[in-house]
């Protein structure tokens, strides 16, 4: 009877057996690339070392971290009779979480010295392909290990009545990565790019990338920590959290309601199983068509680096929607399905271009244009920048859900959202290779300039970074979209499951009404949350920047012939000093993403946390895109001048120092506290949906 | 039967009846009282035309906005019976609004030279006591004409099958004009000053009172019009809210809930209609207590400032309270309604003081800390007290609503949580006293400073000014934290409203669930509407503040004489600028909130609406807290450091540089956007009151 569905679970397991075998020939064929002269040697030497030695002492403290939740899990699951269990696969979560950015960081470090080395032969289009093998390294790592555990779990315990534990749990344990991992890469990314920045230009007027800035390799390591692991941790807790969602809604979806999904049950099929297995084996095909991709960007590399990238975050959803148009009908599913993925999938694209509209084009020569009259002018040019485009973000979202419930047949309104979140997310593996590609291009040119190569070397590793930093953007836009929308799928599945648990335990069904007082209140301490987690994320950053800055200080003090270039930095002080400052300052906004659900559950009840969620879905999503966009705009804003994009107002005029200012507030807007935000809110919904049986009796 | 409903609907009409005599009597005591110097009355009478001007064209704006609404009314309601009733309340609500917002800026107008007047005469008291005078006149007349108004139209409608539509039609005509006046009033008032300071300080290097500057006329017009003017429509709409709100929530109430609020239900009265009444007549307690507490105020005036005016705002919350617990078991009432408004009055008052606390105490000397390492970091620093500050304000407003809720008897809660939001408004009147005295002590600056004066006279308006920027935060946290509450209370009214009108028409309840489709896509597009009104004012602001620039600069460059301070500048050409700039940019963000309810209403229904209003709260009230208080300290930041408060970094310095690139994002942070945002999700929610009978049985 469970022939299909056996035969569908292996679809994805099978596309991450090859995408990861892709991983470890892109990986060992970046490895064995030439890596250039000493000095380019030791500079990459230091930044990978520093960017391990941050991963390890993370890891130690997740480590403790992982200890108190395995036990907590056991205590908390143990009457149900799967403390174990839980356990074991949130530990399985976090692993695989750990491992694919570990991997994919390696790659990265090997990748970016590599890249320099091309553009040194004179090769922008092995520049390009370096770079971008690189990004798939960790690209294919992400959606291969993601499937490849939910692929697992869900083989061994589909029929399984704790099927619903088992794939909580593993969603915990991933987004309890992402959480510290984007949340204390982002606080070193920028604390190491706002102190060399302000320390080096500001105070000794060196630039951040000069070979006598004792904070350029910790800048350029904070890539690696922030924009590599933080990025993919958060990317892989999506996907995870997406084909999470979309499961749950099914698993507890009514059997009348799920046969409307069918147009043709295939015989000794159990409808709803074929309805909770649809979203995995969807992500499966979508990771076999972004692999294709990648190596089709691949052959493209003789052309424009911004042609190759952009195609490569719109075509595949695009095949991936034409793939599952064919395929469902041969499953006898009714093309609801494609439309749900489709709106997704295109809604995802959407926001991309829409995200690089506000922080490429027109809007940010207005914020440089609001430079001239001063960084006031120019700061607010680039808040009201970010304000629009939030507001037609989350349209577009809004959008999404609109049609994706609209196509979907009476009663699985709800399934097609998850639908459309696992179709933003169908391309992740091709998507996060062009975001890791970002800050190894941005590496490569760190490299070049701090190892004092050529103009010439130069102007290909800044032609690379200046697309880097479009598509990162684009990106951020992609993460945020799909985060909202998964949040919502899980919300909707946290209150399946509430009621789901009632129902076990002959309870009647919670009904949440809106108008309700526990609801109003829990809708105000939700909005309180992603403010919570934007100050203290904003206050680390500015913490930390302050003791590199003094740190810097003290070295040009005290190093005889350091500013006249006769000594050297010691660039590793540096890397130490924002590596303990990454992890002490992660603690406070971490704690609050995973405490506050849990205290407000058992204290206040199910229906309050329910009202908690909406609120800070509501205003996570909107702050957080904000954030992102006149962070991108700010930064795109100052580099357009730098560029001479405003007559008379060159680099180094009070413009341009205008424009700076806007950079700075938008580092830690963009590459801190907006994807903090994001995951708050992620997380806070994954750690919900698992503690919906503890709470649901309430 | 209803005499002693009739006695308790009299007490705010008489309350009312007084205050409007005190208000006449300060007025025409202000107007009686000494000019001082010709220059002193020129400039003064320059701000008063120009201040008349600017109300006499934006009424002009709005008649033709209220004719056509009247229009829209009648047809709407034409079916109900209630077409010309419904028009004409409307009328009366936004009439009752302009009157006072007239009144109170001509009694501000005058008090303002009358106040730098009694400063040259050397007696601070003096001069306290005029400012304090002058805001009593807005004050006074913003709650009396909001009773009288609530008061007559209940005491003729209250056994009216129409009572509903006759009290939120009042309610929308007080929410349309506050809309107007707030937002165009905030864009003048922050064109002007940011106008100003930037043409004067950066461009021509005079400071923005200098009489030689062209914008000097117009900034001190803008406090005006934005301050007084646009606060106190504010706060009128507030106040009709919160009654409109619990009113209409007993309305709705089923009886046998309503009995849990008496002890003993005095003879011949109908439960349910003494709960309609108890919010009008405690406001109208509020009223009465809060002019005794004015002229103790007034006694006081030989103390210090900041001491009479922060007890000005807590005292007579307490009183009020006092008076309710020995009321209460008079009437029979429980004293849970006590506690129901206790918590909304001791609410408030620790609102404004943590608001107090975040933009005047530690936090800015951080900020200011933060711009010694430049613009960036000082702007960070804000943008995190603004962050944190909003975390605990809304904790502040969710802890109310919880108190509230839970003293209340079952069924009750709502009712609790509305009686909440009338007990922080029940001090309105000296709220609002304070609030107006504030732009008064800084217009005395402003023309003490223009005029010349010597120093003794501007250290007295120094001081009283100084005090006024706290109260004025002060202020601002009060009013967006009644407005959260208020909203909260409107948006459960709505509800109740939709499903009374389904019960009348047959039809089944509404049950809006937290997750349906529906209800989640609104909250989505509720979401994006503060950013669009945030996006739309800032836009606003630098479109307007730009022109005023452009105008400055071609005064100092085509008027001979005009840098050397011997030739006149032309102020009323920038008042006619800011006045067009404002008026015209204020109808975007205007007609979004106001079309945004009607549109998702009609065309998505009412549970999608419904999430829409969620939505928007969440994100308005956190985003108008945040922007309000991270200007606040911005704004106190940049004065700590002209203060001499960061030894070695004096006002000139770069750190002091720094910081006013901060107030010049703050002042549209403070007095634009964030209490547009605020006074968008008030008339949402009033909108949506008034149309959920037109579209329940969507």
């Amino acid at each position: 009877m469970t022939d299909l569905i056996g035969q569908l679970t292996l679809m994805p397991l099978v596309a991450s057996g090859v995408g990861l075998l892709v991983a470890a020939f892109f990986y060992f064929r970046v490895k064995s690339l030439p890596e250039g002269t000493d000095t380019m040697n030791l500079i990459a030497r230091y930044i990978r070392e520093g960017a391990m030695a941050f991963l390890v002492r993370e890891y130690k403290v997740l480590a403790v971290y992982a200890m108190v939740v395995f036990v907590l899990l056991f205590i908390a699951f143990n009457g149900e009779g799967t403390g174990l269990l839980s356990g074991f696969c949130f530990l399985l979560g976090a692993f695989l979480s750990l491992f694919s950015g570990f991997v994919g960081m390696k790659g990265a470090t090997y990748a970016n010295v590599r890249t320099t080395q091309a553009a040194r032969d004179g090769s922008k289009a092995n520049a390009l392909l370096t770079a971008l093998d690189g990004g798939a390294v960790m690209g294919l790592c992400v959606a291969a290990t993601a499937l490849l555990g939910l692929g697992v779990l869900y083989m061994i315990f589909r029929t399984d009545p704790h099927l619903g534990t088992v794939l909580h749990s593993f969603a915990v344990g991933a987004s309890s990565i992402a959480l510290f991992s984007r949340i204390g890469g982002g606080i070193y990314t920028k604390a190491a790019d706002v102190g060399s920045d302000i320390a080096g230009k500001v105070v000794e007027g060196i630039p951040e990338d000069d070979p006598r800035n004792p904070g350029g390799i910790a800048d350029n390591v904070g890539d690696n920590v922030g924009d590599v692991a933080g990025m993919g941790a958060d990317i892989y807790e999506s996907l995870v959290a997406a084909i999470v969602a979309a499961m749950a809604i099914a698993l507890t979806a009514k059997t009348q309601y799920v046969m409307g999904l069918f147009t043709k049950v295939p015989e000794g099929v159990d409808p709803s199983f074929l309805a909770v297995t649809l979203p995995i084996f969807l992500s499966g095909v979508g990771l076999a068509v972004s692999i294709l991709c990648i190596f089709g960007a691949r052959m493209l590399r003789q052309n424009s680096p911004a042609m190759v990238l952009r195609a490569a975050l719109v075509v595949p959803s695009l095949i991936i929607v034409a793939a599952s148009f064919v395929l469902m009908p041969i499953l006898g599913v009714s093309q609801a399905v494609t439309g749900a993925l489709g709106a997704g999938a295109i809604g995802g694209a959407l926001i991309g271009l829409l995200t690089e509209y506000y922080t490429a084009w027109g809007p940010i020569e207005k914020v440089a244009e609001a430079s001239k009259t001063g960084a006031g002018t120019g700061i607010i040019s680039g808040l009201s920048v970010g304000m629009e485009s939030t507001v037609y973000s989350l349209l577009i979202v809004a959008g999404v859900g609109f049609a994706a419930n609209w196509v979907m047949p009476a009663g699985m309104g709800l399934y097609g959202i998850a639908l459309g979140a696992v179709g933003m997310l169908s391309g992740t593996a091709i998507v996060m290779t062009v975001d890791a590609y970002g800050p190894i291009a941005d590496n490569a040119g760190g490299i070049s300039e701090m190892s004092e190569l050529g103009p010439e070397v130069r102007a290909i590793t800044d032609e690379l970074d200046a697309v880097g930093n479009t598509t990162a953007a684009i990106g951020k836009g992609f993460a945020i979209g799909s985060a909202t929308l998964t949040v919502l799928s899980l919300f909707s599945a946290f209150i399946l499951e509430v009621n789901h648990a009632r129902e076990l335990a002959g309870l009647q069904a919670l009904v949440l009404k809106l108008d309700e007082a526990p609801i109003l209140i829990g809708i105000l301490i939700g909005a309180t949350l992603p403010y919570a987690v934007g100050a203290t994320t904003m206050i680390a950053v500015g913490k930390a920047a302050q003791a590199i800055i003094q740190e810097i200080m003290r070295q040009f003090n005290e190093i005889p012939g350091l500013r006249e270039g006769k000594a050297e930095p010691e660039g590793t002080v540096i890397v130490d000093i924002a590596t303990k400052a990454a992890l002490v300052q992660m603690m406070l906004p971490g704690s609050v993403a995973v405490l506050a659900p849990v205290a407000v559950g058992f204290i206040l009840g199910p229906a309050a946390l329910a009202g908690m969620l909406a609120g800070a879905v509501a205003v996570g999503a909107s702050l957080s895109l904000f954030m992102a966009n006149a962070g991108g705009a700010w930064d795109n804003a100052k580099k357009f001048i730098e560029g001479g994009g405003i007559e008379g107002h060159p680099k180094g005029s009070d413009t341009h120092k205008a424009a700076v200012v806007g950079d700075t507030v938008g580092d830690p807007f963009k590459d801190t506290s907006g994807p903090g935000v994001a995951i708050l809110i992620k997380v806070m919904s994954v750690v919900s949906l698992l503690i919906s049986p503890l709470i649901a009796t309430f």
